[in-house]
Formats: structure tokens, C-alpha cells, sequence
């Protein structure tokens, strides 16, 4: 059994209180994930990231960011089920590094067969999973392409996507990304996205007896899209990502589709 | 009126709720650091950050760290008054980066004339702060003269200190920067510490009706010393540190001091 993600990509300031509940049920009650569980929420240029290697169903933190509802236009998130690496802070997603002067955050689903073996020079991991050793090469790989932030995004997009090819082989390879600008998705084996917009209606949680109604908690003009490694609710249209795209989201809409 | 300074050296996890609470009265209830306030804990390799740009005394996230009482060997925490730079996330102290796979934090107090004319190379800010301006050059001017790192760890210490020299006559640099295994404090104008072992007695904080006990919280083995702005309790023998020093503390106890 693998992590799950979720991620999120709005126009405006949005909690993500009601995907998060769903997720952390699946951190112990209703899903095997006990292994730790982390949360990178953006605000502005900053970034706010919460980790914690307890099962999230029975974490002080989890709690204390379900009822704080931190309001944010980006947000990446992980519940993990290690499969390669201790249970332990260094080894918990999301992951970060600096790059341009702003913030990237990853968080990563499934298992990269030998990819400690690739060169690494600018960035090296903290604690020892595949995952954040990925990151690392994936990040040294931009900035070595572009030594300053590239003027239109498309060509950054580009060089990521072909970094995923190189990735793709060796593994799964499921991740969230983001440069504090955008929302990266990459599927290899699974993942699933839904945008909410005018008119809202109710959305019902699969993992816990919860339901709520977006249209008296949102304005007229708010678009979220909500990331997800499976759907997270039983009565919306989510659409169910092809292996091998990688999706780009940007103020709560998909703006770019690669590999398709 | 300066920002308030807080750090900890132990040779065993343990919390600094005491010593927290005397700080976060200084966040707008006995003090005038109104503009946000930041922790870093070390766990193991890892380190938990939490930064609120909202007053400490009003926040949902102090109140949190006071209760869960994170245990750590290291910590570095900042109350902010701004000075320079807009009171947002970005801006808030400590900062952290990675260097050698390990995670740096740094919190300053002061202000540094023309800080910003110094070149950068490796590490950008994200905020507009001189002190992360000056956090990027350090760590930029470490990993270039050490690209890895150092046997000796008296090396790295020797070559923090010089860079003090270039950073101290720009104005007032008061500040705590830990590397994950040891704890450097460097006084420019203002910062004092105290460490306590068996056998322990009751102290009595300055700016809360509160008293602690240590020999019931603590085991005859803790050896444990915080580095604070000011003292933070008025029946203690703090050190106070003299202008142009840089303390190196270590499981707890003062280790090296270079520049007395």
C-alpha cells in the first residue's frame, strides 16, 4: 500500500480543512498510512510546513491544523506508509529547498529503484528516503538548466516534464511539486484531480461521515482544484489522471497538460 | 526596541516550555515584539519549524508549543520587532537552509547597514529581511571555503567567527545559528546564558508569575543551557556575553568561545 498526497491550487486564500479531515482518516483509522504525515501550506512567498512522524488520526498537530484553518492559494500534502527509510522527522514529507529565492516543496507516492545512484551536487538530503534523494536530483537538475528563474514558466514546465521521463523507469514515481507560483503533479501509476467552482454544491467525504456544503462556505468567484492520490469524495467528478502526465495548476485551474 | 533571542543547548530531548513562556511574554504582553515570532526544534537530523507573523502572546500556534512541549537538543526561537521588511511569513525569523544535507537555522537580531551590497552566490532570500540577506551570505561564505563538511569541527567554528568580523562592523549583529550539532551564539551588542545541572533548584521567570521546579522535571544526568536576549529569570547566574564573542555550545555545556 502506497502514500497518499493531496495538493491544492486556488485563486484565493482557501482552507483545506475538508480534504485534509479525509485525508488524515486515511492516516490510521480508515487507511494503513501511520508512518507520519506532513503539510507545507504557501502564504505569500512564505511557507508554512507542519510534519509529524505519528499517524496522523491521533496527532496534536493534525488537530491543531484542522480547527486553525490556514487560509492559502497552494498546498502540498502527504500521509506516509514507509516502505524504505525509518519512521522519523528527516524521512517525513513534505520536502524543501530553497531555489531563485523562493520555496519548492515535494512530496512523493511509491518506490524509485536505484535512484540514490544518480549525481547529486547542489542540494543532498537530510534523512535517507528515495524520495527526498529525488528531489534533490530533480532540483540540482533545474537549477543547473536554469541558474536564474526563466522568464516564461512553459520552459520550465518543459524541462521538468523531461525530468520526470528519467524518473518514470525507475519506479513509481507520484509527486506534488511546487515553486510557490505553481502546483506540479506528476502521475506515474495514480492520481486524480476535481476543480470546485460557481455553482457549489455539497461534497460528501468517503473516509469519514462528513459533508459540506461549499456554496455557503466560498464565494461566488473562488476556483480550488484539490489533488488527490485517490478521490476523496463519492459524488463529484474527479478526473482520474493518465501515467506518465504531468499537470500544471495554476489560481485553481489546470493551465498546462504534458505527456498527454 | 530589539527583537528577543532564545536558544537551547541540551545533552538530552527536552522542552524549553519554561523558558518559551518567558519569551512569548515578551510578544506583546510584557514587551513590544508584536511582530511575530518563530521555533525551530531539533529531532534527531530533523528540525520542526513554526513561524507566525501575529503577535506570540495572542497566537493559536504559541499556545500549541507551549502544550505539546516538543523535546529537543537543540533550539533557536525569535521574537520579532520589525525594524526593516515587511511583518509577513517570509520575514519571519529563523530562518533555514540546507547545507551538507543538513538542516541550518538562523535567527538575528539587530540591524546591518548595506548588508545587501554583499555578493550571494549560492543561497537567496525569500523575504526582504537584511538578517536572511545576511543568513544567505554566512552560508554561502561556509560552503564555499568548506564544500563538505569538516573533520574538525574547530575549523568551521574558527571561519563562523571570522565572518562575524566582516558582518559586525555594519551594525548591530546579535545572533543564533545552529548546524544541527552544535549551537553558535554570537553577541554583538547584547545576549547572555545560563546553564543548568545537578544539582537544580527553583527558578522564578521575570515575566510571568511563574516558577519552575527543575529537580522534579528533570533526572540528575540533564545538563541543559538556554541563551537569551536578556535573562529570563531573576534568581539565576547568567553570563552575560561580551560584545564581539561567539559562543559554540554543545550537548548542553559552552564548548569554545572565540573573540573573549
Amino acid at each position: 500500500m502506497m502514500c497518499e498526497l493531496l495538493g491544492m491550487s486556488a485563486n484565493v486564500p482557501t482552507d483545506i480543512c475538508f480534504s485534509f479531515t479525509g485525508l488524515m482518516q486515511r492516516g490510521g483509522r480508515t487507511g494503513p498510512h501511520r508512518d507520519g504525515w506532513g503539510i507545507a501550506f504557501y502564504e505569500g512567498r512564505g511557507c508554512r510546513t507542519f510534519h509529524d512522524p505519528n499517524p496522523s488520526a491521533e496527532s496534536e498537530i493534525a488537530r491543531l491544523v484542522q480547527r486553525y484553518a490556514i487560509k492559502s492559494r497552494i498546498v502540498v500534502s502527504h500521509i506516509r506508509r514507509a516502505n524504505r527509510g525509518r519512521v522519523c522527522l528527516e524521512n517525513t514529507h513534505p520536502f524543501h529547498r530553497e531555489l531563485w529565492g523562493r520555496h519548492w516543496v515535494f512530496a512523493h507516492n511509491g518506490q524509485l529503484r536505484g535512484v540514490k545512484r544518480l549525481p547529486l551536487d547542489f542540494y543532498q538530503p537530510i534523512g535517507t528516503t528515495d524520495s527526498e534523494y529525488a528531489f534533490c536530483w530533480l532540483l540540482g537538475r533545474i537549477r543547473e538548466q536554469f541558474p536564474h528563474a526563466p522568464h516564461r514558466p512553459q520552459a520550465l514546465w518543459r524541462h521538468v516534464h523531461a525530468l520526470t521521463q528519467e524518473l518514470n523507469p525507475r519506479g513509481v514515481c507520484n509527486f506534488l511539486l511546487s515553486d510557490a507560483r505553481y502546483l506540479y503533479a506528476h502521475c506515474s501509476t495514480q492520481l486524480s484531480w476535481l476543480t470546485r467552482r460557481a455553482p457549489f454544491g455539497k461534497a460528501q467525504l468517503m473516509d469519514a461521515d462528513m459533508t459540506v456544503d461549499f456554496e455557503a462556505e466560498t464565494t461566488p468567484n473562488d476556483i480550488v482544484t484539490v489533488v488527490a492520490t485517490r478521490p476523496l469524495t463519492d459524488n463529484e467528478p474527479w478526473t482520474v489522471m493518465r501515467p506518465g502526465t504531468l499537470a500544471i495548476f495554476g489560481a485553481g485551474v489546470p493551465i498546462a497538460v504534458f505527456g498527454a
